[in-house]
Formats: structure tokens, C-alpha cells, sequence
């Protein structure tokens, strides 16, 4: 099959199509299962009870069975008295009859005898022998739970296309029935492809990448209650992958893939889905992330090939798969939860394409606002923080500033954190949650100002900066005139954390100072613009009359975004030497020359000093123990003086 | 051990109760699981990446790997040539290096060649051999997922005690964990007990009733992932009982049972946790369902006697053992979803004890409604219908109408049907809703009036009414003005249905008409007081010149609620003769009396009428398929002329 250019459809085209080609989606067929087997699964006729529920007139409380007219106009004045004649047990078929002047003991559940029409609760009788006197009336039918007053013979009492749950069972399980009719959910076999593919729990060799999709497709299916089995990575050979999937498409409903989609794989997937006798039906999405996604259907079977970026391909099972699958086990349309929001800062998205951004929530006091999560189509971690995602359709340019949107929800249900941090990112925040003993916290990284735009909106419960201000020399106390929120902000003092150049071990190049860089052996790896070490190195470039770095220096436009990236360059022999923090030396072996220490501060809104979290944060910061503990875990770091205590106003 | 006088405790103190006496209540330890097992349990420990990810300078798209410095400013005008030396294949290690004045193509995915500092898109270029022509600049790091730029070595990727979905895995698969350390789940054992259990599938004994409890508790605590084994009904000897509890409670965490706490069971349940050796420490809840409880400890494990009635049974689960099974799995406190709505009706509650009422919610306009569900704690039906349940705590007296309460749910998510009917029940409404293929509707029996007043408020999509106007003899049509609606409400004409003496088979008393009433050989069977069939009987009394029924007729205060109910009394033998509908005697083989036909219509708003379901309801009332399936399924059913037709005003 030669590759041809294809027109993109949008993922409602896709669905469409595929409703199209397969003559419609829907309920596979009816299977019986027990009914502790059938939560999560959809019912597949309406229930019709068999029996009366209770099957009997029934004692709700523990007393004795009477002629209610006996007792008219009983009191504690004027006590009836009535002769008790038996008793009637839980479980029994009584023969006993009440008769004038008499009465038969009862226990709660148990079968109300003939004659009786009403129960006297023990408490209001006294007992002699078998003479009792009844110190209260007691109406027609009290205490009684008549036959079919719950559920009558007949009586349709789950409909057909119920989503069972356990509750559900209480009615089958009361009825009698112990299996009932579900729709069969769909088989559905789970691939990973790509010789890029590592199986977790083995040893990664270089230039390879852990296989994650098929684990987070697997699970995300089982939860929706289909019956998914994962087959590990597909070989990487077109025979193989071919005879494989032609075997596993017999015996599955829905067959996914992910990986192997886009050009530079020689669209494997497309031949591959082709030559089982596959219809390829969509060959590629307007969506992003997702575009490089096939799908094909053979006869009223279903081939998914996802991409292989893991948010790539999570957005198209959740917004293709799922519905898919929804149908065809009978639970009607995906109505995924969703929450207004709103966007903290102007965002650009859309542009031609339908694009789904991740994000994460925060609690604002007056409404959510919704970071978005930028890692990239390729990030995991962007996976595991985000709370869902926003759509940017394709005809809209961005995002404006506190725009409102709606955020769909990957979990029905969202638990606002005990502490929101927003701003640069630090390892030592971690040592002060774990000191604090805080465990449900949520920390945003997107750099010191935009901690300081987050505390600006009440985003941010604290925000971490170690902005210099060049002119005093002072740490981030220069900022909140800059914000103007002089009379809004506290800043409490924080840590120092060493900062130098960091080199391979036992130095190589034999690196002294800034100005080695200069040098035609040495290529540098350089931090992202507007970090705080990016401004280090340029003012200290400066100082060594190094204008133009750009040009002089090699690797100085080589940007990347966290100190441990800065590491992991000169360990993989990418560049020879980078600024970064003494921490970061010692976790990756490396050789660590000191330029000097900067400060990391935290900044809090007036109103939110009395928040407990916060309280317990910033006390934390003086405690002995954590001055301990941060030593410890992250060499070059150090409390002050200070640290804890209110530096602004 | 004597039966003695035990305080009653609030939930709340019994769990402290429990805490106390167990020295605590948290993980039981930690397991290492396959990462597709770790779904729905909670991480015991902090997973700090021991790796970077991706863990190499990856391209993130299909193209050539440059020197940006090469090609800085290519433009569509002026493009830079380069020379083509090597292609990077995914998923292996180049040893080739991008030197000044070439490329090297590369594959999404694959890893970036030393010296390239930029990926230039395909799309962006022309080649010809291997000679390329670059139309468009680009930065250093563009197209380039650095090594760690998502997940860097060290980082504390997702804190201990987070609970597992199926996104965390795209991060422990993603970092190569194939395992991961989580709380262990606790074992639960369920039994139920009782005399008068019979197992669900075995055929039900006069006097006996269904096992539901043991399948409800199972399924909702393995919905929170405990490891729960339900080993139904224990046998009723206090030897085999106690042998059973004794030997089971050795291979569990906790023991629930489910009745044989009331007095009437001789405190079984009491005496065999006693005799099992566990200290009793509740003997009976302040709460209403769920008063007769039984909660005993031995060393850490907990065991639990539940009611026996099927919702103290499910409350007492929600509210007391889910809590100590969340914090057995490390889930921390439970949040039970929440939402506000409003009463709609004045609603007597608490009076001494803390009142857990489930209620159904309606959609109106502007709020939610709770509807109480009034069946009672033996009630199954009401566990399957309600979504929720409001709390009236001990010193409350009542809820006022359109008193806003807290509905806490049973489910994270609750979805609108498509249509809610509030008002007298009739199984005729099943039909229509068939015909009209209303999957998702809600039925809310509250009476002929309880639906006018539901429409009055708004609550209600359509009411079913069957009030006769005595003085004009017509139905309904008197109803807008009495209730204030005239100008606000529409009536639809739905369909007559035939009423009559229903009697034995063969009529073995020989009943005639409803002067046969005062006969002494018979007993009779009535409807409750403002049902419209009790107001029928009543006016053929006093036609019959009969006054004081209630002296005069044997049964006469005997009252259900329900058609079907007035059936099974008759075929029971309870009662020889009530007023119900000839659908009834069909479907109970009874014979049936003819005494008249009453007409059952459906009020709307004026504003929901062009509701698409309501349209589809109403359209379906006048349809030939639905008159057919109407007289089928309930004979004595059928529709007039006017079916589906405005009738008011």
C-alpha cells in the first residue's frame, strides 16, 4: 500500500464514521452472570419481580400481634389486657389465629399470624404469665410491612439499560435472583508497538523508553468494566506484528495499538491493518495531541492505532475508545463530568486544530482556575498531575486571561489539596511538606514570577521565588512594589542553596571559572530564560566582559528547564560543564566548583496566614529537625537565621 | 452473658470507640503488586524517579537534526542547504555527529545525534540525494524533548498515600516500575443470619424471605478494593455459629455480619462475638435505620454485628465500616460526595435520634429537589431508587418545606433522567415510556395530589392524576383551579382503566356488589385513605346508605397502598374481597367485579411542553401501537378518543 495523502477528520467524524462502516454500535448480546459479577455491567432486560416483596405481611418490631380493635382507647390509665395464646417465630409458617381477646408474641421479621392487624411494641405491654396489658392503642397495620407493599408481583423494578450497582443487588438478591441478564462486555486485546519499546521491570538500554501506554489503556478499559487483556509489545517485524494482530482480531471485539502511526515508522500500523482484511477508515485525526492515529473495522470489529506519545493516546481513548465502548456495553452515552474554570494567564491554542490541553486545578477563594499542564504530548508526568482537560477548538486563536472554560474531569469526583504552592520549583519544598507532615499538597512549577502572578490572583496558598534584584542585592524583596501588592503580600525567609558550575567527575577539562567557557573544547548546557540561574550566569558573564554569549560560547542557546536537566547533559556527555545547584553534583556523581549561594523565599497573601497548611509550612521552616533533614537530603542547602521568619513588610 | 440495659452511642462515638479499643486504625502493612493490580489501592510509599525521563534528548517529530547556527535565517526566499550524513532510527544510540554544514535525518521518537541542538520538521524541507534545502529557521532545543526536561532523576514523582487510577501508571510504567509498594487491602468475611434467610436461586418457603444484605455489603466493599469473601448464611446454632465466627475471624482483618441483633433474635449475635473471646463495645446505635448494632474488638481486628433490615444494614455500612476500611487501606477520610437540595414537603424527623433519610432527587429549574423515600427500613426498593440520603439529627423535630439540606450521595456522579413523572402510580405509565423508548426516566409515586403539588413546585415533568370531581363527575379538570395552576398548566387526556370487587377464584363467598361488604363471613382489604380508588369505595357506601364503615365492615381499616397489594391479600387469604383494577386480577388469577372505569390523565407546565421527552410521552398516547400494547399488557386498560389530547384548558 503506498502512502497517500489523506484528509484529517475531527474526532465526531471519526466516531461517525466508524458507527458507518460497522452498521452501528451497539450491545454485543445478552449473557446470565451471578449477580455479585454483574456491578458495572448494564442490565440487559427490565427486572419483572417474581415474588411480592416482603413475600408476607411482616412484624417490623418486636411485640405482640393483635385485633387492633381489642385495644381501642388502651392507655396507661386504662390498660387492655388480652391473653397471649403463642408465640410466632422468625421464619415460620404460623397456623396460630388471633382471636377476640387474644394476642401471640412476635419477633421483628417474623410472619404476622391470621386475625391480627396490628402489633403492639413490647415496650408499651407488661406480661404476667400469658396475660399482658397493653398500655397503648395501636392502629390497623402498625408495625406492619404488608405483603407487596415494598414491590409487588409485576412490577417492573429495574429497567433494562440500568448501570448496576451495588445497591442494584438488594433488589435482585431480595427477589431471589441470583443471575441476571448483562450485556456482554466487548474483548478487547491491548498492543504496544515500537522498537523504541522496553518492557518495564527490565533494564533500559540506551536510546530505548519504557513501554507505558498499554498499561494505562488496560486499566483505563478494565475500570469502565470491559474485558481487556494486554499482550505486551508487538515484535517488531511485519510478519510477526501482521500474524499476530490477524490471530488476535478473531477472537477480539476491539483491537488497539498504539505506536508505530506516524511517518517516520513507515506507517506500519496502516499496512499491517490493511493486510489482515482491515477497511482503514480514518488516517489521521484534527485533533492534537492525537493526530497520527489509524482506525479500520473488519466486519463489525474495531482496529484502533492510537499513537504512540502516552497523552496522545490516553486524549483518543478517552475520547474516541470510551464512547466506543460505552455503547457496545449497553451504558449509553460517555457524559464525562466536567467543572467551569478559569485560565490564570493568556493562552494560545487551537489554530487549525481541535486541541486538547491537560490541566491542572486550583482552589481560587471565588471560583477554579485551571493551569494549564505544557509538557508536551510526549510527558507522563503531565498525565499523572493533570485533573482533566480543556478543548481549544480548531477555529479559536488562544485563551484569554481568566477566560472562563470548561475543564472535562478524568475522575468524577476532584478533592481540593491542604496546600497549593505555585512558582519555581525546588526540591527543598518536598523536605518542608515531609517535615510538615502534609500529604495532600499540590505544587505548581511555572517559575518565580509566575508564582507571583498566582499569589496576584489567590491562586497560590504560598509561592516559592528567588528572584535577585540586582540593584540592592536582595532576594525577592523587591517584588511586591514591583506586582503592586505591597499591602497584600508577607515574604517569609526560606533557604540558601549552593549554586556553581558543574563539571564531569574529577574534572576532565579542568573547568576553573565562567570564563572556561570561552574555550573551543568546551560546549555548555544553559538554563531557560527568566530563571533565576539564567540571570546568575549572565550578570557573571558580564562581569568577565563577555557580551554576545550567544556566539562565543557553544551550547549557550542549549536551554533546559530544571537543575537536574543541567546534570543529566554533562553525565551523558551532551555538553562539558552547566550552573546548577551543588544538590544536583551529588545526586549524579559529578564534580561541583562554587560560584556562590542564592536564596529561596515564600511569599503568602494576608488573608491566607491563618490557613493551618501554611502555618504548618512556615513553622516548619525554623524547626531544628528540618534544618537537619535539609542538609541531609539535599547537600548545599541550608537554613538561615531567618528562615521561617517574615522578612516583608 | 445476661441481656443487660446497654447505652446507645452516635456513630461518631462508636468509631472513636473503635479507634480507642484497637489502639488506633490505619495501613495494615504494604505489599508489593503488579502495577495493573495497584488500580484503586494506595501508594505506601514515595516513588522517587530512578530514572529521567524521557531518558534521552529525544526528536518529537519526524525530520532533520541541525546546528540551528547553520541555519539561521532560512527562509522560504533564502533557504540553507545542507548535507544529508545518516539517519537516526528510533529506538537505537547514534554514534554519528552533526558537524558544521550537515544533518542527519531523524524519526519522532529517536535520539537526538551529538552536536544537533534543533530538529527542522519535514515538512520545512526539499531534499534531493543528500542534499537538503531548509526553508525555515530554527531555535536551539526546538522539536527536542530533552533528557529529564519531564521527569528528572531524584524527583519525588507521586507522594506516598496517593490513591492509584489509571494515570499514575503511565508514570510507573514510564520510570520502568513493574511493581509498586501499596497498602494492603483489609479481609473482610461477610455472612448474613437469620432463621428466615433463604439463598437467592433456592426456591422461597412460605414464611422465609430472601438473603440481600450479604451481596449489598460485599459488592460496596469491594467497589472501595477491599478483599472481601462473602460466605452467606450462617447456620442458626449457636455451636456451628460460634465455631464458624471463630475460625474465620483468625483469617480476617474485620467480620461483618448482617441480623440476629434485635431482642427478638435473644441477642445471638451478642452472645457469639462474646463467647468468640472479642470485647463488645457497642451494643446498639443512636441512629435511625441501624439502632440494633453490634460492634465487638479482638486486638486489632474489628467485628461488626449489622441490622438485619436491608437499609439500617447498607446506612450502618456507609456510615460506620466504610470510614475504618478507608483508613485500613490508607485512604485517608472519607468525603462522601455531597450536594445541597431542598424538601418539598414539610417532614417529620429526628426526635431523638440522628435520622438517616434516603431521597430520590428531582431536577427542577433552579435547585435540586429531595424527595423522602418513606418505605421504611425493610424496604429494598427505596436502596434501589434513592441517590442519596439527608441526615436529621437527634434534636430536630422536623424539615420545613423547601428547607435546603445536604443530600449526601451514594454515587460520585448523578445524571438528570430524561424525564421525571411525580404523582399516582399506575403501571400504565410503564407502557407509555416503552412505546415512547424513554430509557432514563424517573418515577416518583407520591399520589394524585403529591403530583399536582409536584408540578406546582416545578419538580415534575408530567404528573400522572386521577382525581374525580364528585360534583361534576369529571376527572382532573377541577384541579388548576383549586390549586392555583389555571393559567400555568396544561392536562392531557391518558386512558381509562377498569375497577372492580376483586375476589377468589370462582368467588367462593358469592360477592356480588359492595353491600356484601357488611356480610360477617367476609373480611375486606382497603386502599390507603386518599388514594382515588378509596375514595370510589367510599362514595358507593354512602350510596349504600352505609355511614361508619369502619364499625360496620370487617378490614375496613386494614390499609395498603397499592393495587397489587389488595391482590396479594386476597390470594393469600388474608382478606375475601377489595376494590383494584381488572389488570390486577388477571395477573394474580383472581376473579373481578366490574364496578366502573376511571380515567388517568398527565398534567405539564406550559413551559415544558416542548420538552423533547414529554413531546415523545404525549405523541405516544396517541398512537395505535401503544393502544394495542395497552390493552394487552393490562387488560382493562384502553384509550379514549381524546389519548394524547389537551383536555385543559
Amino acid at each position: 500500500m503506498a502512502l497517500v495523502f489523506h484528509k484529517l477528520v475531527s474526532v465526531e467524524e471519526a466516531i461517525k464514521l466508524i458507527e458507518k462502516e460497522t452498521n452501528g454500535i451497539g450491545p454485543l448480546g445478552v449473557i446470565e452472570v451471578p449477580i455479585l459479577e454483574s456491578i458495572n455491567k448494564v442490565l440487559a432486560e427490565d427486572v419483572v419481580a417474581p415474588i411480592d416483596y416482603p413475600p408476607f405481611d411482616r412484624s417490623t418490631v418486636d411485640g405482640y400481634a393483635v385485633r387492633s380493635i381489642d385495644i381501642a382507647g388502651a392507655s396507661e390509665i386504662e390498660p387492655k389486657e388480652l391473653e397471649v395464646i403463642g408465640k410466632v417465630e422468625v421464619g415460620s409458617h404460623p397456623s396460630i389465629e388471633v382471636k377476640p381477646g387474644t394476642a401471640v408474641q412476635i419477633s421483628t421479621g417474623a410472619m404476622v399470624p391470621r386475625g391480627a392487624d396490628s402489633i403492639v411494641m413490647e415496650e408499651y405491654v407488661s406480661r404476667k404469665d400469658n396475660k399482658i396489658k397493653i398500655y397503648r392503642m395501636s392502629s390497623p397495620g402498625e408495625n406492619i410491612s404488608m405483603s407487596g407493599s415494598d414491590i409487588a408481583t409485576g412490577d417492573v423494578v429495574i429497567r433494562k439499560n440500568t448501570q448496576i450497582t451495588a445497591r442494584e443487588l438488594a433488589v435482585f438478591a431480595g427477589l431471589g435472583l441470583n443471575k441476571i441478564k448483562v450485556y456482554r462486555p466487548p474483548k478487547i486485546i491491548v498492543y504496544s508497538t515500537g522498537v523504541e519499546l522496553e518492557q518495564p521491570g527490565n533494564i533500559l538500554p540506551h536510546g530505548k523508553i519504557y513501554d507505558s501506554n498499554g498499561y494505562v489503556i488496560t486499566a483505563m478499559l478494565r475500570e469502565l468494566g470491559a474485558d481487556v487483556e494486554f499482550r505486551g509489545i508487538l515484535p517488531d517485524n511485519y510478519d510477526k506484528m501482521k500474524d499476530e494482530i490477524s490471530k488476535s482480531i478473531n477472537e477480539a471485539d476491539i483491537l488497539i495499538t498504539t505506536g508505530s502511526t506516524s511517518a517516520g515508522y513507515g506507517d506500519m500500523i496502516y499496512k499491517v491493518f490493511n493486510d489482515v482484511g482491515a477497511k482503514i477508515i480514518v488516517h489521521g485525526l484534527k485533533s492534537r495531541p492525537g493526530k497520527p492515529t489509524a482506525i479500520a473495522v473488519l466486519g463489525k470489529k474495531i482496529l484502533f492505532g492510537l499513537p504512540g506519545f502516552p497523552l496522545s493516546a490516553m486524549m483518543n481513548l478517552y475520547n474516541i475508545v470510551e464512547p466506543i465502548v460505552r455503547k457496545m456495553m449497553g451504558k449509553g452515552e460517555s457524559e464525562k463530568p466536567k467543572v467551569k474554570a478559569r485560565i490564570p494567564f493568556r493562552l494560545n491554542a487551537g489554530r487549525g486544530f481541535t486541541e486538547l490541553i491537560p490541566v491542572q486545578l486550583v482552589w481560587n477563594k471565588d471560583y477554579l482556575s485551571a493551569y494549564p499542564i505544557l509538557s508536551g504530548s510526549g510527558s507522563i508526568a503531565g498525565i499523572s498531575i493533570s485533573d482533566g482537560y480543556i478543548v481549544a477548538q480548531e477555529n479559536r486563536e488562544y485563551f484569554e486571561e481568566n477566560e472562563e472554560v470548561d475543564v472535562y474531569l478524568f475522575s468524577s469526583s476532584i478533592r481540593p489539596p491542604d496546600l497549593t504552592i505555585i512558582g519555581s520549583n525546588c526540591p527543598g519544598i518536598e523536605v518542608v511538606l515531609n517535615g510538615a507532615k502534609i500529604q495532600n499538597s499540590r505544587i505548581i512549577n511555572v517559575g518565580s514570577l509566575g508564582g507571583w502572578n498566582a499569589i496576584k490572583r489567590g491562586d497560590a496558598d504560598l509561592a516559592g521565588s528567588h528572584l535577585l534584584d540586582e540593584k540592592t542585592m536582595n532576594y525577592n524583596i523587591h517584588m511586591p512594589k514591583l506586582m503592586g501588592l505591597e499591602d497584600k503580600v508577607y515574604i517569609y525567609r526560606g533557604y540558601s542553596r549552593e549554586v556553581g558550575i558543574l563539571v564531569k567527575k574529577n574534572n576532565p577539562k579542568n573547568i576553573k571559572d565562567v570564563s572556561d567557557f570561552l574555550r573551543d573544547d568546551i560546549v555548555i548546557i544553559n538554563r531557560n530564560k527568566g530563571s533565576g540561574t539564567r540571570v546568575l550566569l549572565d550578570k557573571m558573564l558580564k562581569e568577565n566582559g563577555i557580551n554576545e554569549p550567544e556566539k562565543l560560547i557553544k551550547g549557550y542557546t542549549y536551554e533546559v528547564k530544571t537543575h537536574s536537566a543541567v546534570a543529566t547533559a554533562i553525565l551523558q556527555g551532551r555538553a562539558d560543564a552547566g550552573i546548577s545547584l551543588r544538590a544536583m553534583a551529588e545526586l549524579f556523581n559529578l564534580d561541583f566548583i562554587p560560584i556562590g549561594v542564592e536564596i529561596y523565599d515564600f511569599i503568602v497573601r494576608k488573608e491566607k496566614i491563618e490557613n493551618k497548611f501554611v502555618n504548618k509550612f512556615l513553622e516548619t521552616l525554623k524547626s531544628e529537625e528540618f534544618s537537619k533533614e535539609l542538609e541531609k537530603k539535599l547537600p548545599g542547602y541550608k537554613t538561615l537565621k531567618e528562615s521561617g521568619e517574615r522578612i516583608y513588610p
